[in-house]
């Protein structure tokens, strides 16, 4: 492992810009910001980025650019301006992979619970996949979204979550909702035996993310859903960091970072920064849905969320969206037992919820 | 002004699908996230956004989408997830303006001091543009740093301010970095008479950001420079809400949003939602310089920082980059007296930086 940090941009260079020109801009830009002529020898050596390689693939580049962890100065909100606050400015680079040095994996310390952690609090001692499915929608009471969690412990689901709009509207105040939603969801445990979990979306303004997320603790939720692109990547950091809940990470706000030829690639940070920021499972739209990402981006995050990565603990990936219940054992051959898969949609089109997430669990049992 | 939050999004259709499918699939994704035939009509009535309008416009659409503001419930994170959260991860769809009701732009009441109190802080009576240069490179010591702010003082630069890549690395760290820069700047205004601010950048984990805007105020200094995009768009507005500070807003992060037919238009994202939050100026890449904004984009942010919204006091806009010092006049008149000009590479091209910015201050008075 270097103690340097290297990041991999692909590069397209259509505007007459050599690669080997846009590769040096770059390690200038996300350093010093100054060309070259402005700095002294030691600045250009110690500080900024040092292009390692640039190489052709296909019909682009990809250059490899190392930097300082000196540069990072310790923190998560300078890191990501690193990898990408001003060139997100220009045309054409896209973030593809990052090579982490051990000292800014000791920042990141990744998940609390993980894979093995998230199964043991769903009381799973098997190896097999978990069911999530969705509350919703926005708009329903805090007694009929409680009456939903119900129904969906009573058949099974491993983690009834909320859907990720719900944050304290008049509708179901957030509060109130915490608390039928927590309480139906134990009573159906007692009833049935089992040790379906319920996690709520924690959003909020900056000061009530504590103070609900107490709540949270209080209510006897063992996990909580937040969106890490809408919060902030380090209050998601903070949070997860001082707290003992599961952490589901939610997409909401990223899609703008996938374009083919400019962002972050999905995989990276989906599956690996969202991991790296104590995301115990992180929810993806799977290919065949509504959304953008195709079968590569899929398998790219499932396997950036499991594979040995320092000390960091393996994520559970989280599909959402695109399976056909009927042929999850087919999704299960092809993602895996170490997965959750998010039902939301297809289970409300049923005209009996309850016997649809019945036979789902009975599925992947 | 209507009571409804009302989003103008530009959607391209090229994959077959109707302008008026695809909004109504906006209108259910960013609410309720299920197909209309699972919802009651009460639901669909008081929940889902309204499609207004399609209107077709060149070879795109505009879409004009109303939302019952009770569906943000009071919270800036589930404005940002009703305006772009999971649309932001399909195709096709730019956010390019919003109608704001007033019980929103209640929540976001915007800069505290605005274009007049900040040209005040700097003591100036005359309706001119203000001089910002940046303070860099990286790299630097804080002793060395300090030194470029009294020489940039010492040439009458009405605001230096910290490069956005300066946060706490050991080789400036930020507190011996914030108190040598201070003293430096006061020391250069009691030489000149002159009222020069050095602006910080205030960055760190979230757990950091308070002490070290304590350490801010305490030091003296009368604002700070912050990136919403990296620290969390609330992060930044609850810090601008409980401190007296100016606040300026950095683009860092901000350039995924800003494809030609996918995410959220600059002007709307810089020029609207950044000033929205408490940016009392807010910095652009300059058209002409290294980054993509065009001469529409950057008058567009202009007017946006600066017409007239509610009660929400005008903002600077701040380009940065692109600027010839010997043709800063011609810029002047084009983007008019309410305006920081921010200088940094070209400065430091020159032989004699203290020079070359008081020729530049002195053209601007």
């Amino acid at each position: 492992m270097s103690d340097r940090l290297t990041i991999h941009y692909r590069l397209r260079c259509d505007d007459g810009q050599s690669p080997a020109a846009k590769a040096g801009e770059i390690a200038l830009e996300q350093t010093v910001e100054l060309p070259e002529e402005c700095l002294s020898p030691e600045i250009l050596g110690r500080v900024v980025g040092r292009v390692e390689e640039v190489d052709e693939e296909g019909n682009a580049w990809i250059a490899r650019i190392s930097y300082s962890p000196e540069a990072i100065g310790g923190e998560l909100p300078q890191l990501l301006n690193l990898i990408f606050g001003n060139v997100s400015m220009k045309s054409g680079i896209r973030v593809e992979a990052i090579d982490w040095p051990e000292s800014v994996l000791e920042l990141l310390p990744g998940p609390r619970h993980g894979v093995e952690g998230l199964r043991r609090m769903c009381g799973v001692e098997n190896e097999r996949p978990l069911l999530c499915a969705a509350v919703k929608p926005l708009g329903l009471s805090a007694r009929e979204l409680a009456d939903l969690c119900r129904r969906l412990a009573l058949a099974g689901v491993d983690i009834v979550k909320d859907d990720h709009s719900l944050a304290d509207q008049s509708w179901a105040p957030f509060e109130e909702r915490l608390a039928l939603c927590q309480e139906a969801v134990t009573a159906a445990n007692r009833e049935t035996g089992g040790s379906t979990l319920y996690f709520p979306n924690l959003t909020g303004g900056l000061g009530e993310l504590r103070p609900r997320l107490s709540q949270i603790r209080r209510a006897g939720c063992r996990g909580a859903m937040m969106s890490p692109m809408i919060l902030g990547l380090d209050v998601v950091r903070t949070l997860a960091d001082t707290s003992e809940l599961a952490i589901l990470g939610h997409p909401a706000l990223a899609g703008s970072y996938f374009a083919a030829d400019h962002g972050i690639a999905p995989e990276l940070l989906l599956g690996e920064i969202f991991r790296l920021i104590g995301c115990d499972g992180v929810i993806y739209p799977n290919v065949g849905g509504r959304f953008v990402l195709d079968r590569h981006d899929c398998l790219a995050i499932n396997d950036r969320l499991r594979r040995p990565l320092a000390g960091c603990l393996p994520a559970f990936p989280v599909p959402g969206g695109g399976i056909d219940g009927r042929r999850i054992g087919d999704w299960v051959d092809r993602y895996g037992p170490d997965t959750i898969f998010l039902f939301g949609t297809s289970l409300y089109r049923e005209p009996d919820l309850t016997a649809a997430a019945k036979a789902l669990a009975s599925k992947l049992r």
